[in-house]
């Protein structure tokens, strides 16, 4: 369904304990119901409430090192999803999944029934998995370095396209009376034979809903960037200040025109952390306060696994050793270095200040102020070419976008730069994008 | 919770379209609606309704051949059944997951996330792919034979069982006061490296309500009695007749005591099919007009796969050529294969008479009476060592299972041989089996 007028697009990024390093322990939070499904059915019905695009899970295939001191139990997102899926009639439902650590049979498998189940609203945040231990839990003996796993993501979503696409819109017939259940001239082997892949084909279940789940990407990686030009229909980042979240969003609207696409089935959303009081001061009072849960020991951890600089010895009311700071190796996670690298040569921040910050939302733009400032900020990156909406990450869970939803949207509704109600039923309807056409419609099936 | 005395298992095994292969045509099908969540819903609802223990999600992950002409589109188990958790409170929810096709680290999780969301209502169908097409799937060369996918699948188990024990119960801590959030002496890294595997943990979440799903399993070749033997405490069978009922029952549980496993622990569930009306004849008749809905071409075609045998030139009306059977190679289905043997041998039916026989479940036992009748002969097999339980195979949905649910489980109840509510929570609880201890209970961590 099209929108008379351009509109905000907002995601909630569900993540058990929040997004903060110590929301889990804030007073409001539940951290004994981190694998408690009326927990997060409340959660998302709450944004199913408010309106918002889609749920956003994060997935990787390995236990966090960091497990003692941050909530970081992974809820598997196709299983997590699914049962929202049953409780909900709207919002989208976004989930993490590897291109490196997953058969594409079974991945497409998952999300065609994670998209027919939920009549149209599942979409895929490709990633190539940044940890290299999960390497281990798959019985690889390295990791692939991040040029391969790039390498490896584009033919896997050659196969798995070619996978949603096997079976023609119409080849489901299901005609009791003449007793043809399925037109075998509309469900096409792939026959994929590939560097990395072999795969035959057809997918075992019809076409879904939406064709295909909506493809989002989240790497700013240099590699990243080049296949969000290509497959991205949503793209989430980590930009910290209007003007090079402006960059960043002209250079990607930019690719994708030249790539022969329409930029504006491309909609980039940035990760934002907010903090909101009645005055500006309640709001900072609210960030020192889930700052001041940090703990020593766990930040240290955080930043040498980000950095591999151990600040155990370092003065924390010091100058961050910005000297230490190399880019080496693979580092697995660029974008973010890159990131972090930048708040520190603008901020020339202290070690505790950085630790601060990274601890909200791990670089994240955190926007702290009233609910009518944190709406004339997004107001302003939406209008001023830096973002088409926002992938919220809530600091503590619940209560962490409260007074988001009760307070900024509705001012965002007034402004008319959010939806009152749903206008469509698929993820692809709330977001504007086109659903794709089968690649093989009337095609010569091969043998 | 312990059961006063020994009661009756139902499982209902959800196919789309039902168990009868024309099911789909009958009159109270819905095949347009085998990708629809509140079909299956309602369907699931009217089985925790009827107090059944679980329903059972077969599974392949390759295109039925058949299609054509056969319901055969797959419902993914992990999704559909996640969805199914999310709006029912205590059936079981078991569902097939092959041991070749899938690494061991993803299945881990899928199963502990629907144990952990279903609040302990996990079940896993072990299964090691029976077809051969599936190799084509998942870029491997050949489809590994019988033995060697049995093998796989020891060490496969071995694996998913140290991962779902790598959380000790208390593990996680969750105290924000502290801002301990898990005790890391309690979660293991397994350190897994074998002959097909590598692996090396811990998982990613928290044990799980039933520390393991209840392990199911339906092969009753030679090495799939070993397997079911040392793993199974719930058994899928094809029966056809009390007394080979009774030996596979006898063999079966003096194996798994033997093994030193409490047989008790072991439940024999063989499939059944019934047809039920108010009189022998009424019932008769519901089984002709599903045979009568039968196509020739489909199934010569699913004779021929199941065989080898091209009936295509022969007579129906005349006898089934025996002589053509031979078992050879590694047929991928040993213990079907001698169902079928067995069914020729005894009964010497026309081809068909076999083919409607074989339409009806596949081989497995079909029941053709008045609800009295079928309750009779449900108790006779379950009080003379042939049963403890069923897996109920519907001719079609909905409607198939009506009959059974509204006057065979009153009259079953009326004789206190089945539930009446259901007396616990988790699917171990209605299974009557024990939850297992994590193997790494109070064990050092190794690094």
């Amino acid at each position: 369904m099209p929108q008379s007028k351009r509109q905000l697009h907002f995601n909630l990024f569900l993540a058990p304990g929040g997004h903060h390093e110590a929301g889990w322990r804030h007073k409001d939070a539940s951290p004994h119901r981190s694998l408690d499904l009326k927990y997060y059915v409340d959660i998302v019905r709450s944004c199913e409430a408010a309106k918002l695009d889609a749920v956003f899970l994060g997935d990787g295939p390995v236990l966090a090192n960091n497990i003692k001191y941050a909530a970081r139990v992974r809820i598997e997102p196709f299983t997590w999803l699914s049962a929202f899926a049953a409780v909900t009639d709207r919002i989208g439902l976004i989930g993490t999944a590897s291109t490196t650590y997953n058969a594409p049979y079974n991945l497409a498998r998952q999300f065609a029934s994670l998209d027919h189940l939920s009549r149209g609203r599942a979409g895929w945040n490709i990633v190539t998995t940044g940890q290299p231990e999960a390497a281990q839990n798959f019985g690889l003996p390295t990791h692939p370095v991040h040029a391969e796993r790039y390498d490896m993501a584009h033919e896997f979503m050659d196969v798995v396209t070619k996978l949603w696409d096997s079976w023609e819109d119409d080849a489901l017939v299901a005609d009791a009376v003449s007793g043809v259940h399925a037109d075998i001239t509309k469900i096409h082997p792939i026959h994929h034979v590939g560097k990395h892949l072999r795969v035959r084909g057809p997918l075992n279940s019809p076409r879904s809903p939406q064709g295909r789940p909506v493809y989002v990407q989240a790497g700013s990686s240099d590699d990243g960037r080049v296949f969000a030009t290509r497959y991205a229909e949503a793209i989430f980042c980590a930009q910290n200040v209007l003007s090079t979240a402006q960059d960043f969003y002209a250079e990607m609207k930019r690719r994708v025109a030249e790539h022969g696409r329409n930029p504006e089935h491309v909609k980039i959303m940035p990760g934002v952390t907010t903090y909101i009081g009645s005055t500006q001061r309640e709001a900072e009072c609210l960030q020192e306060e889930l700052n001041d849960l940090t703990q020593r020991e766990h930040s240290i951890a955080e930043m040498r696994r980000r950095t591999g600089i151990d600040l155990t010895d370092h003065d924390f009311d010091g100058p961050f050793p910005r000297e230490l700071l190399t880019m080496e190796g693979d580092g697995a996670q660029h974008g973010r270095f890159k990131v972090l690298l930048d708040i520190i040569d603008r901020e020339k921040p202290t070690i505790r200040k950085l630790l601060h910050k990274m601890a909200g939302a791990r670089g994240h733009w955190n926007v702290v102020g009233t609910a009518e400032g944190v709406a004339n900020e997004i107001q302003a990156w939406f209008e001023n070419g830096a973002a088409d909406g926002f992938n919220l990450m809530p600091t503590h869970l619940t209560g962490g976008f409260d007074a988001f939803f009760d307070e900024v949207l509705p001012m965002l509704r007034r402004r008319g730069l959010f939806r009152e109600d749903y206008e469509g039923v698929t993820l692809r309807d709330h977001l504007g994008l086109p659903r794709p056409e089968s690649q093989y419609r009337g095609a010569e099936i091969t043998a």
